[in-house]
């Protein structure tokens, strides 16, 4: 089984771009068209992501390619050349996403890398340091994706069928490949993942491409499978892992996970980094988001005129309710996540 | 607060019939048009129940205007007056829904009584008959549904938030009337229900309607608010009771019962009449639907062409997960249902 990752996880498929533009591949549309946004500056970008066109990995692979996109077009004079320009535009993107602490932490490390190199570089090598430094950050996420989806293979057993709701991306598919790699038979269920249908249209098409065994449910139907035997292993990505144990991801991954602890099936979130500064589940910063965007599906509306709905985007998910956070540095159990660090 | 049912949940809008033809009350699409399936005879009936045309309370009340549709269509020597064909077609239309053991034994009972009427009577006689008979069946369910309401209502505190799935029709309305009427202040929480958004279409119109705050919410959201503290009560319908205490309801009901159970939120289902001969949860069959229900949403796609979905159109709730059993004899507790005898 040779590695040919699905089109939605190629990075020039997630954001790219060119002397001009900045072009973030449509999530919100795919798999109906394989379409792209086009942003001119960080407004346009920040405001693409807040609009969903990109979600999970997405938005940090936007705000990296941003990062020589903006280097570039201070090159080009288009926008002026000043570190603070730089920091000011990249903080629009970070605050695009206020879950998304894994996106801050690495852009904000990574300016911090780029200070001192822009005093003692011509525009040009800034340029390509900062296109060197995006390189080498890339290839180590790529590593960590391996490792993590190795990780999450020791988990699976021949002939387990995983339930997961969104999509989580390289963690989750190279956790299957890995497995099916070692001779397991693996097959997923896919919560559809309402409001966005990431389950239906990004997770089952992409295990699709991997030749990956896959059936959509609805996100109402997990506990009834989980309840007939039909479930070995809940897994899901996580947009933010406390220094409790506490995971925050997608609004459904709770429900799942109450169900899976009710029946005994293990948890497993993948956190690409867990977050120090968030000590327990009181410094989370929780993203509501408008009520509209529920109520319409392929602008068709679900209800009547004048009801009002409710957008809690994220779920909490109380350590207890979690078996195993796969990360870079090995698998922990919820209550040892300090030890990462 | 003077008491206006809305209207899905009157009787001529839920079906109807005239000299040629049954007229079925179309909750697919409703509240986006308020139209009417039109039928012939048993298999169309039978063929729009199937299709989900009307659904919770609806096929009980389709069937018993059919049997009067049916016999005053003997009377015109449109079908051959005989008893036995009668009793074919109704089976017909009882077996459409295998889930729904009330309206099985509702027309089993009343054919039953029917069948000595027939051999003393004229056609016409016996069309009146089943005509009174029906009427008078429907308004035993009437004070069947209040006798619930108030039973329900008693269940409620004042400022309490309900999460609701599905449509629980009469039972949930007139519970939260009388609440409102007890001076109680109440509101409600619709899971839209997917696949057919009868929360969002049915229930959340039917609320605004009464005057009743309410708010949608997707499948997967009900956990969410039960951890914040926002959620009170769990309420739904029952399609059936067992004789253990099994609840078997719409799919997603168990999902939301589980995490009501984890949070200690007591989950209240109404029943109309548990069934004496399911003696246990392995007498259930249950209805798998085809998946292809959910992969179109108002005509629209939610995943790649040949991607196949799963759908259990019912969840099994093990008696455990259950605070309360409302029927029309009173509450019970589940483990002692069988005290309704």
């Amino acid at each position: 089984m040779e590695l040919k990752l699905p089109y939605l996880l190629k990075n020039s498929n997630i954001c790219y771009y060119d002397e001009q533009k900045l072009y973030i591949g449509n999530r919100k549309i795919f798999p109906f068209e394989k379409s792209f946004v086009i942003c001119s500056n960080s407004e346009e970008i920040s405001t693409a992501i807040k609009n969903m066109i990109t979600q999970g990995g997405g938005p940090l692979q936007v705000a990296l390619t941003s990062m020589c996109y903006l280097t570039s077009q201070m090159c080009n004079n288009i926008l002026e050349y000043d570190f603070d320009t730089l920091c000011k535009n990249m903080q629009t993107i970070i605050n695009s996403r206020p879950t998304n602490t894994t996106m801050k932490r690495v852009i904000e490390e990574l300016l911090l890398k780029l200070k001192e190199v822009m005093i003692k570089s011509t525009p040009i090598q800034f340029r390509d340091y900062v296109i060197e430094c995006v390189k080498e950050k890339e290839h180590e996420e790529d590593l960590v994706y391996h490792n993590m989806g190795l990780l999450g293979s020791s988990l699976l057993n021949d002939g387990d069928t995983i339930l997961t709701t969104c999509f989580a991306e390289h963690t989750l598919i190279l956790s299957i490949y890995y497995a099916i790699k070692e001779g397991k038979s693996i097959k997923v269920l896919a919560n559809e993942t309402r409001p966005y249908f990431q389950g239906s249209r990004l997770t089952a098409p992409s295990m699709k491409e991997m030749g990956i065994p896959v059936n959509i449910i609805t996100d109402s139907m997990g506990a009834y499978f989980m309840r007939n035997g039909e479930v070995n292993h809940y897994m899901s990505a996580s947009d933010l892992v406390c220094m409790d144990g506490t995971v925050v991801n997608k609004i459904g991954t709770l429900s799942n996970a109450i169900a899976a602890y009710y029946y005994g099936i293990p948890y497993t979130a993948f956190s690409m980094s867990p977050d120090k500064t968030k000590t327990d589940k009181n410094k989370i910063k929780m993203e509501l988001r408008d009520g509209k965007e529920i109520l319409n599906i392929f602008n068709h509306p679900i209800s009547e005129e004048g009801i009002e709905a409710l957008y809690p985007a994220f779920d909490i998910i109380d350590s207890k309710l979690v078996t195993n956070i796969v990360t870079n540095k090995g698998i922990f159990s919820p209550n040892k996540i300090k030890e990462y660090f």
